[in-house]
């Protein structure tokens, strides 16, 4: 057989490597359009930091082999055509026609199987301005290396971020924390990494930003860049920022030209369909990576997810299916993870958002938890967010932030995503626990218990930034049941509300005797606990109305540099 | 209801606490041996160490509070009955009888639910001199004080750990780490954590514990103990050594005299026969915790684990069952972790010891990843060891050791051997990756196809201990395929064994032409990528005997001190 693959970075040089195991004496061609070939392109924004010191390192393999064209063709045994542009396919002749983008010859190679894998690009929205030389996108190693140069030269003072997904915030990061360079982030959407994260678990991360110096506008977009005597300056709403250089992450688009050029379909996101071997609408072809559609297991839809992890798991399958096998790729529930300074962020599922945009039926809890033990020394916090489907408590997502480890919590939570697990499993769960690494009963056990007691016992948790943004209306009264030390380094901010303060240990002797005619209570605790408890025992006193803020007043105190 | 719980420790008071939200107008009782009620007894050995400075913080709820008996009763509303001792149920007529341990006054008192939490007590083993003051277990707050107040005031230079169960080192680490104190370790097993880790896992946590100065004596029980002019002489085998104190951790056993008093069923583990509603043979009766047995799911029999987090789950559930639910407990895979020294130490499922013992036929795997993406600069070691059954290809079991985070690892293949999962499962692994904290393809993708390879394409795997132990035997030839430069600093050491060196760079292109008539290959190289790529390819050679180096020489480096 001859095998074609086109694209040179994860999903592509998985397939044909594996190919060439699975199938010794069939010809695998491997295209690209650059020499640079299957680089950790999650790396480029440590490269671009100085937290990896060489370009190189992203280019190697775990023996330390730099995946250039000699490795692919010696040790892999590929036929390697690099840089060759692929413009078109002639599916009825299975004919893939390239170019070379050195010497503009054309080449045409007759294929019995072809696998795309041309990748996703970033978007470029239609900004005036953006043609500028200082305003660039990121994805590519020349990306990284052009601003890795100025911060080294120190020609890169300010640098303005259009859109704060996960290259923004990580950008944000890299050139503040080692370059200590001012970053600037607009954010068109309402919060930071609004598509993983509901508002209030944006917050938190935007609050980590501001601590580190960020400079953050949400909500507002780009109107237009103005370069004028090497300065660059970026308009936004009715403010501008200025900077030497502008870099535009506002998320990718699918490579599919030369799908379309054979008429192969294309889904409603503007991926490449394919069905669950991998197999577009030409049996022959198939595509992996970013180029191509995923299918959401919770949505029950498709779904664009670039991600590199993805991409090599679809290379391998598609390799397998070539070689003669029926795997199934099972799908996706979308988990991701970030680190933006000293936070660990991390997502699975979809967010109340989404879940609300889809017309589900939804329930939320909220949590602050420590990571460990709380009595182990170095414990650090983590603050999460559960969403499920309310009447058959099905889980519908995770979203875990802080300075603790938080991805394990949601690369569990995502397996339990894959099996359509619900409210009950959380209680089945069984973990490696010992104090270095988590507690006796872990936050995903607690959330459960949570969440199980709003939805039977109608004890309801109301989200953090419900206090924090002071939208407390009347009606309501706020009993702060901490301890007097602990109100004092961290008062309730609520303008015009009632608030009782009364600690746990003294209210729960006097909660016939309270007086809460016609209010609605909200319990408000330091990490939600103490808040629930009272909530509950508030319930049993007939009090139908109680509520208690979720992750109490830790989870309200990291939101608040986001929320001011 | 007159509802009775007795024990006071992680599954009683989580049962009672429960029970009391569940049926605020019954009578909820819990009865303790000791005014100490509710504390963290996995913490105990960090008390020991130091680590956590006050006692307390080991009786303290997430806000703060001391659980103590005013705790109990005045925020969870229980009647609390301490240092009251259980000594006899009378099933026919519905009565337990308590003596008071301060005053001898005896108590009977009727019940409707009995819910038996007695846990667990160190084993003694009947050895000459045990008696003596300096010899001890370890499991109570006092124990953990004892042995602080002696550090304290430095009267503990060395002192002597039988058993290398988890206790035991990780006390051995908390009298190193923090206090200098000189620990020897006698562990009657070939190899620490004996229980947990096969021996090439284990002898990678006694490497560690060597490197950190620990004396080791393995494979040898103590004969006696004896105490002269204030020090204590331990004789082991041949051998002795002289302490300040010793601790002996051999283990637990099931307290069931109560249960006995009442001729309840006790399982062929020792521990309370419970059925998946955690009730006993009298259905009146609930037992929860350290003093049950529990369900193995993947031997399909009864095991004892006494753990904490198990324990607490336990009494959720039983207060769940008495408030009139049907929850069912789903049984165990077995999922632990302890921290020793620097190393992460965690494991879930069985060993291939256990499988080989319960007639299982398995295949084994090996690898040594880095935790992070190579290229991030702070990755560290994880050596990884999966069990797996022949034939229909179930998990059976994942040991995790090494200065990175093993234990994200292991609770995921804790969930995956419960739900039953086999080979293939690890290839639909959605994990969150971003280069701080997972490669692209993580670890247990990795894993799963060296052994879908080793399995269909007869790619053996070797355990790294046949290298390191030095029992290759004629007729293999090694294919050391690291650079030069990989080599000099970690040259095989394998007397009278032909080695051929030769970089897997240069091998590729001489694969036709070598001669290893008759000969079996073992391809050995730094993490075990290499070795098995190049062997594959021998394979398509034609030698069939050809095997590889499992998790490489990094891996056999790692255990090279426990070797000796």
């Amino acid at each position: 057989m001859e095998i074609i693959v086109i694209g040179g970075v994860a999903a592509g040089p998985r397939a044909a490597a594996r190919l060439k195991r699975l199938l010794p004496n069939d010809n695998i061609t491997l295209v690209n359009d650059s020499e640079k070939l299957s680089y950790g392109a999650c790396g480029l924004p440590y490269y671009a930091s100085g937290d990896i010191n060489d370009i190189a390192e992203i280019f190697k393999t775990s023996y330390g082999l730099i995946r250039d064209k000699a490795y692919f063709e010696n040790i892999k045994r590929l036929n390697v055509l690099t840089p060759y542009r692929a413009e078109r396919i002639d599916c009825e002749n299975k004919v893939l026609y390239l170019s070379n983008l050195q010497t503009g010859l054309s080449l045409e190679l007759p294929y019995d199987r072809l696998i795309l894998a041309t990748g996703a690009s970033p978007i470029k929205p239609n900004i005036p301005g953006i043609e500028s030389e200082r305003v660039r996108t990121f994805s590519k190693p020349d990306d990284a290396s052009y601003f890795r140069k100025l911060a080294e030269v120190g020609r890169l003072e300010n640098i303005c971020i259009v859109g704060a997904g996960f290259i923004g915030c990580e950008l944000s990061e890299a050139f503040t924390s080692l370059w200590g360079i001012k970053s600037c982030v607009v954010e068109g959407e309402g919060c930071v990494l609004p598509r993983f994260l509901d508002r209030e678990m944006g917050l938190l991360v935007k609050s980590e930003m501001i601590r580190n110096g960020v400079d953050l506008f949400c909500g507002t977009s780009v109107d237009r860049f103005e370069e004028k005597e090497g300065r660059l300056k970026i308009f936004f709403g009715d403010n501008y920022t200025e900077g030497d250089a502008a870099i535009v992450a506002v998320g990718f688009k699918p490579n599919i030209e030369l799908a379309e050029s054979a008429d192969l379909e294309i889904g409603i996101t503007g991926g490449i369909k394919v069905d669950c071997h991998l197999q577009t609408s030409d049996p022959l072809i198939y595509a992996a990576g970013d180029c191509v559609e995923n299918y959401n297991l919770i949505l029950d839809k498709p779904v664009l997810l670039p991600l590199g992890s993805i991409a090599n798991r679809h290379g391998r399958l598609i390799a397998n299916n070539i070689a003669g096998r029926m795997d199934e790729f099972s799908g996706v529930v979308g988990t991701l993870a970030v680190k933006v300074f000293d936070y660990n962020v991390a997502a699975t599922g979809i967010t109340q958002k989404t879940a609300e945009e889809n017309g589900l039926d939804i329930g939320c809890v909220w949590g602050s938890f420590p990571d460990k033990a709380e009595y182990y020394p170095e414990w650090k916090y983590i603050y999460l967010k559960m969403v499920y489907e309310k009447g058959n408590y099905r889980l519908l997502g995770l979203q875990a932030v802080g300075p603790g480890d938080v991805v394990k919590r949601v690369d569990i939570f995502s397996q339990l995503l894959h099996r359509r697990a619900c409210l009950d499993d959380l209680f089945d769960l069984e973990m490696a626990y010992s104090p270095p690494y988590s507690s006796a009963l872990d936050p995903l056990f607690v959330l459960g218990c949570i969440a199980k007691n709003q939805e039977e016992d109608l004890v309801k948790a109301i989200s953090p930034e419900f206090l924090a943004a002071g939208s407390i209306t009347d009606g309501y009264i706020i009993i702060d049941v901490r301890e007097e030390g602990e109100r004092k380094g961290d008062p309730i901010e609520a303008e015009g509300i009632e608030i009782l303060e009364i600690p746990m240990t003294v209210l729960v002797s006097k909660l016939s005797t309270l007086d809460l005619k016609g209010k609605k209570p909200i319990v408000v605790c330091h990490r939600g606990v103490r808040g629930y408890e009272v909530a509950r025992r508030l319930k049993d006193y007939g009090f139908e109305q109680t509520s208690f803020l979720g992750g109490g007043m830790s989870f309200v105190g990291a939101m608040k540099e986001g929320i001011g």
